[in-house]
């Protein structure tokens, strides 16, 4: 890769990124559940079967409606575990601060991060302080990794997809991008635009709890929906077919992205999970999330077929089908 | 803490970033774990002991005698792993990327992470990657965080120092600090300095071999020897007592302290180890560390004390006595 550099579009969990993590990261690191891809590592140690994940976060603006960067730190990471069919227990903190940021905010976003973490029922045990000079970080990044213990329940991944199963949403898509994209460019608009931001493993549990044989989940964060039905069917010799009309989206996000021309498939999410699973427990997995607040609107959106293997298609609202890709260019930097 | 701003002594290692965790971290997210301050956390999962801890890397140059930035980052938390008596098993790697920096320097940044992933018998399991605009970050941080097995023989800790125990070194001091300030404000010394960075696990399992009761260990890294010893007796009923010329220093790293009056002792350190142990067995630990190469400075520097308590004293070569603080001000900002 001589001469290249390393742009935006390598950290907005696009295609570029993929690129990245399969080209470099892997070759070189070379272990099999980096290869894999997922949101957290499954190791066993002793024993034991855990999962273990780390994201570092970089959203700007730090605070934004409906939370800040240390409540994103601790649900982002929690829920990197929770869909791999872990409960959360543990968290590391690593805050890289840049000189001269306020102690009232970095109080705030402790705090922050303590009722997080007692919200999703996880620990912060470990922890470590980094100050660079002024000009040297934009205010504050968090990193955060976490340990969890897998369920005898935990998905199988993507080889046990099967066509016809159903492909299901826990919400609405895009609060998160556009409550964060709002707050960011100071939009004067009315309609109430707030983060998802959220621990969605008592979803999860819910979930499993009706359904031994959920096949895989992920939390569409960076690249949103439309990234996240793309990593299922990546290589893989089934496609996903989705309906527009299917998926919730709700009014004040359709709103924004109708006035800016975006998409909110391509707008993160931070408290929803998507998941596929067999069609004929899906309404049993529809209902159990159903029965929680945060799971009010959980849908099936569409299924697993093998009419277009490695693609993902929508049949749109007029009646049009169309391809959804991964986003490639950067819409919305530092997202997360 | 109204109207207070974050300074580069907060993330020092020395005083204040002592005050920033006690006061601000450790009452707000209240983990027994937390509390304790150790490099790493020790966490009983399904009967398992393990240790878990994280660390973010911002040092500069990114490049430097002896490593890089790569290097670091693995042995700097194999380390932290280490020092608590575990078996480095796993590692996570959170990249933050400045937009522009080049992709031959994260090539090699990596191909450092693999190569000391297999020298300290860790893998990199779970990673993410986020990629900050030009200006928001310097060049590249990179955060791990480690699990590790805990040793039937893992120091018990603080409470089980005794006053006369010994305080032994694996080696020489203050070789990373100085040559990573060496470099970075390219002084043209002929003596050769070179980063210690490595990764200290072979050396506490050869010690680990001998003595069944080591009380505590740590990695000397920011604030160096100075502090690691200064949080051995912060409010314990013990002081520790050390003799200078005792404590061996490289000769190009006492000729640039000399140079710019700097303490040798205040120097971050990343490939050694300072450990508390029984007195009697201190030569079996002396001679099973100096079977290493890595070990063959071993030396006992000095003994637990009850002349001091909650103070560092040291005997100096001229016959006098003088108390070692932690540092307070940075004299090295990004040293790790």
């Amino acid at each position: 890769m001589s001469g290249k550099i390393i742009t935006l579009s390598h950290g907005n969990g696009g295609r570029r990124s993929h690129e990245l993590i399969a080209k470099l990261f892997v070759p070189a690191l070379g272990h099999p559940e980096l290869a894999r891809l997922a949101d957290a590592a499954c190791l066993t140690i002793n024993g034991t079967n855990m999962a273990f994940t780390t994201d570092s976060h970089v959203i700007s603006p730090i605070f934004f409606p409906g939370g800040d960067i240390g409540k994103l730190a601790v649900t982002g990471t929690a829920n990197d575990l929770a869909v791999m069919g872990a409960k959360p227990l543990y968290l590391s903190c690593g805050l890289i601060i840049e000189e001269g940021f306020e102690m009232d905010k970095l109080e705030l976003i402790i705090k922050s991060m303590s009722e997080a973490a007692e919200d999703a029922g996880v620990h912060v045990v470990t922890g470590d302080t980094k100050v660079v000079e002024k000009g040297a970080a934009d205010g504050i990044y968090i990193n955060t990794s976490g340990i969890g213990m897998l369920s005898e329940r935990a998905p199988r991944g993507l080889s046990s997809v099967a066509v016809g199963d159903a492909v299901i949403v826990s919400g609405s898509m895009g609060d998160h991008g556009a409550a964060v994209y709002a707050e960011r460019e100071s939009l004067l608009i009315k309609a109430p635009l707030h983060s998802d931001c959220d621990c969605v493993f008592p979803l999860i549990e819910r979930a499993m709890a009706v359904c031994e044989d959920i096949r895989i989940m992920r939390d569409p964060t960076r690249g949103g929906l439309s990234s996240t039905l793309n990593e299922f069917v990546m290589d893989q010799p089934f496609g996903i077919e989705i309906h527009e009309a299917a998926v919730p989206v709700n009014d004040p996000v359709r709103a924004i992205c109708e006035l800016l021309g975006f998409d909110p498939f391509n707008l993160a999410n931070e408290g929803k999970v998507v998941m596929v699973a067999p069609y004929e427990k899906a309404a049993n997995i529809i209902e159990a999330m159903r029965s929680s607040p945060l799971g009010s609107e959980a849908s099936i959106i569409g299924r697993v077929t093998d009419r277009y293997p490695g693609r993902v298609c929508m049949k749109t609202v007029v009646g049009g089908e169309r391809i959804i890709d991964m986003i490639v260019e950067e819409p919305f930097p530092r997202i997360c």
